[in-house]
């Protein structure tokens, strides 16, 4: 129906035809107040729909693709988080080897290249993997790993195809009698599919995968570095052997600091108490379970016969009705139902926290501290996904405190020259902060994370530190916090910061708590430590000269005097009960 | 081909039948280092499409749904976001109203409605605006709008549904003749796509639109409240008249401060400045235009015949080349020739400020406040997008400081209460920001928000304010912070925090300190003043008791007393140069 006046008639389905023939506009009206504006028609001729991967070239900030500096280490993480992933679940120690080189001379573009160790792709899957985005293996399974979205790497191919025009390649091979290939892959922004070629090659390697992307980028060093980067990855996980080629060819080697894989995690099913109503209302219609009791019990975790008889009771349905069956009623009284039951807590086995000795371990290698604690807590739930929050706190720059040596004499350490691989900052600044979520270290927005607003929350000057009003504590310390979990809520598809769930933020409070009591005794004791060494300097200082005054009195023998000092010494300490 | 040993032949597509002939495994191989993990194969199963609407059931914190006390904010925001957006596209003047209900007598369930007099939307399009993500009529277009990512509303009912079961309600009258209808629309999360019914109703309006949607959530007062929210907008939007009934039945009016329109703006075509080498490929696939000089003059802004000619000439390509045939070295070419070429800025009709006058009125009408400045610096460009940043300074509470009236002269204000509609803090608390981007109000994650990092980092000392490092400044200062922008770059989908693009935070700085030096000298007056008003105090305490002593001593009458008390004061006063 066409509507050349640009007059109001607008509906243009057929039910409305009638109704439209039966009161024929008499009058031109419009809806327009001053009679200038556009209609609902012209507007409708408008819409239409946006791919996902229009949308995210046009909000390539949402994937961490907002600048230059940032591109290049967020393209390393999502390849080296989908290299460690399928190291893991292939059960293979990582070995990753990380090369950014310049094209050309240009200190604008670069080739990121990530090369693992790992299970190799299937061919079909290649294209997908990494030139489709929303595409992937991780997303609709309950069990912790790095990547969970199916977005990352094709959302870094993207950005390498908008700035340098360049597709990715890619080289796969699944196993020694596999033959290697090697994929040239374009993204078709506009249907968000592939266009992929691909040719066999010779890959003198057992089986692996690398990806290449040439990148508009600025390669920096220091802060917020991809060596930064990567040096806190090696924090995290142990397990991992990494190799980091730089624009000009300098090597820098992580060496594997175990050889023992993190625990395998195992899928599970989802917790009756994390269902909202409608994913229960999609389940019960998408199940293959005919009854009711049977929907209960295999569907979800932690349901056996007794649970899913006392929800059915509780509910006032009966277990053998077909879950396909039941009216938006009946749904509505078994979600009420299920959230009366008791059930046991999910199963753990989805998660694999990192624990205490290892976090300790981990600091120990990286910081140089005088005193090191961790807290590792036990997982809990959101939303039905088991999470774990872990705190560790490095402590004191060996130098610029006291230390305390076996004996329990003081001794005032040598001052350590600070230099740019000391990750800890002066006594009199910020706390150094690092947080991790599954492993993998976030480098930015750090003042939007949960994790943020936890240790800022925090009262550290209970623990014996200074805390400016909303703001991290002062002192020589850095705070690492992990989160574990079989889905990690990112406050945006860069995966930089975690979003604040109620349930998160109070199980990391819990946890920076504990580990500041611990860290609190400590500080209290090095403060006396410190106030002691004070005024026994002052003893120190000051009977040569009393002791002198008292010769020249006493008119004493030299033996005299030394015995006059020791026992002064002694009376004083003892007077202030040392 | 199944491969029930698991053993890694693991190529499954036809292209390599041959070389796996070849090659036949004679023994068992496997990827994996210990023999326990799964193979390539085993992981391509369960590779698989993500929609839409599941990525963001999942993240639905993305959306601005991660707690019920946001969700209501969130989706009243939403709702009021397109009903703004239609009315003045159709140049009508809004009347928007907003009804927050309990659903029977719950506590964590309402309904949400938002009621408009708009251009109404027509039948074919109701289903797809309300029910799929990804889909709308302002993504693809350049022209400033609160909406643009086509997926706001149809969150919210997504979040309904979630949450209640319940379809989202849709009435719709797109003119004076026409019938009106209502919907219920239900979203197919799978599919991301929407599920329909709709019937003929009684509705007695002119046109326009309403939409209800049932969720859960939690009402409340204060900061982050749906009525702080329309407050801030009404500041922002004085030519919108808003009515808010919150759940308990109370009525709430916004009045119109102006009826007159912002300025309508206009859909621009994008800056060759702008566009990314990978967008330039596209744009030269997919023109309709038959030779490069057309195409550079016809599908952007700012290019006429002699500006084309001489981007093709630095380009070394003719100006009769088909775009089409251009190859990837020419297409680099002309990046770089149009890189290099000065090109006029892109027209400023795609977004329309709302200019200092109507920043201090807003500001008057909402905050009390001694001194108000206002700045409105001239748009400039990001990624091709134009955009203005403005900032607006109230300053002092009016009874915690000093006020000059128009004589001059100095009195003291009376202490006024501070109620929970005052905005603006005491004067030893950190300042009160609040930010906008294209007139709507940014309630959540401040923290994140390329705003506040601006704020942050510019030194408000030099304005005589008081500044924790790395904080908001102290004071008794409420700051208005607003980015117009045919495109605002968020930080996610909830669109509740600005990205720190470079050029963005450099528009911020500069628009800071105009208004902090405004703001300053203003400042420095105040003090100046309140230092005198101190030292007039002294002269009004003491100047009594120095008069009484004189009279003693000289023994004067009361007209040579009336008489010494006002020489001494003039003199003192004179002798201080007030």
């Amino acid at each position: 129906m066409s509507n050349p006046s640009g007059q109001p008639t607008l509906f243009d389905a057929k039910a409305n035809d009638e109704t439209m023939a039966a009161e024929k506009p008499k009058e031109k009206s419009k809806p327009s107040a001053d009679g200038g504006g556009a209609t609902a028609e012209a507007m409708a001729k408008k819409q239409r729909e946006i791919s996902v991967s229009e949308f995210f070239t046009k909000n390539r900030h949402l994937l961490g693709f907002d600048s230059p500096r940032k591109a290049l280490l967020t393209a390393v993480k999502e390849a080296v988080d989908n290299s460690l992933d399928a190291c893991e679940e292939a059960r293979i120690l990582p070995d990753i080897k990380v090369t950014i080189a310049r094209i050309g001379q240009s200190e604008k573009q670069f080739t990121m290249t990530v090369e693992d160790n790992g299970p190799g792709i299937v061919k079909a899957q290649v294209p997908n993997v990494f030139g489709r985005l929303l595409y992937g293996s991780k997303f609709h399974r309950l069990r912790q790993s790095r990547g969970q979205q199916g977005i990352g790497i094709s959302a870094a191919g993207m950005y390498g195809q908008l700035t340098t025009g360049h597709p990715v390649r890619v080289r796969s091979k699944p196993g020694k009698k596999s033959v290697p290939l090697e994929f040239s892959i374009r993204i078709d922004t506009a249907k968000n599919r592939p266009d992929a070629t691909d040719r066999v090659i010779e890959w003198d390697k057992d089986h692996g995968t690398e990806v290449s992307i040439d990148m508009e980028g600025e390669y920096r060093r220091g802060q917020k570095s991809v060596e930064e980067f990567l040096k806190l990855m090696a924090v995290a996980n142990p397990h991992v052997q990494l190799t980091f080629t730089d624009p000009d060819g300098n090597v820098t080697r992580y060496e594997r600091g175990t050889s023992e894989l993190p625990k395998e995690v195992e899928e599970i099913k989802p917790h009756p108490h994390g269902v909202e109503l409608g994913i229960l209302l999609k389940m019960l219609q998408e199940s293959e379970n005919r009854t009711l009791s049977a929907f209960l019990q295999q569907d979800f975790s932690r349901v056996g016969p007794t649970v899913a008889k006392e929800i059915c009771d509780k509910a006032g349905v009966k277990p053998e009705t077909n879950p396909r069956r039941l009216d938006a009623a009946a749904v509505q009284k078994l979600k009420a139902a299920i959230d009366a039951t008791k059930i046991m807590a999910p199963p753990l086995s989805c998660i694999a926290p990192i624990g205490e000795p290892l976090i300790i371990a981990g600091l120990k290698k990286e910081v140089e501290a005088d005193f090191y604690v961790a807290t590792s807590r036990k997982p809990v739930v959101y939303r039905g996904h088991p999470f774990a929050i872990e705190v560790g706190i490095a402590y004191g720059r060996p130098g610029d405190t006291l230390q305390v040596t076996e004996g329990g004499k003081i001794v005032e350490a040598a001052k350590k020259k600070s230099n740019e691989e000391v990750l800890m900052g002066a006594a009199d600044e910020p706390i150094r902060l690092i947080r991790f979520a599954n492993r993998v270290p976030l480098v930015f927005q750090q003042s939007a994370c949960a994790i943020t607003k936890a240790v800022i929350g925090t009262n550290w000057k209970n623990y014996g530190l200074q805390q400016p009003r909303g703001a991290l504590p002062i002192g020589p310390m850095v705070v690492f916090v992990h989160i574990a979990s079989v889905w990690v809520p990112f406050t945006s598809e860069s995966k930089e910061a975690i979003a604040g769930y109620d349930e998160i933020l109070e199980e990391l409070r819990l946890a920076l708590m504990d580990a500041g009591r611990k860290l609190g005794i400590h500080v209290r004791k090095g403060k006396k430590l410190a106030s002691e060494f004070k005024k026994r300097n002052y003893i120190t200082m000051y009977i040569p000269h009393v002791v002198e005054a008292l010769r020249d009195i006493l008119d004493l023998d030299e033996k005299a005097v030394a015995s006059a000092s020791t026992n002064l010494t002694t009376v004083l300490e003892k007077s202030r009960k040392l």
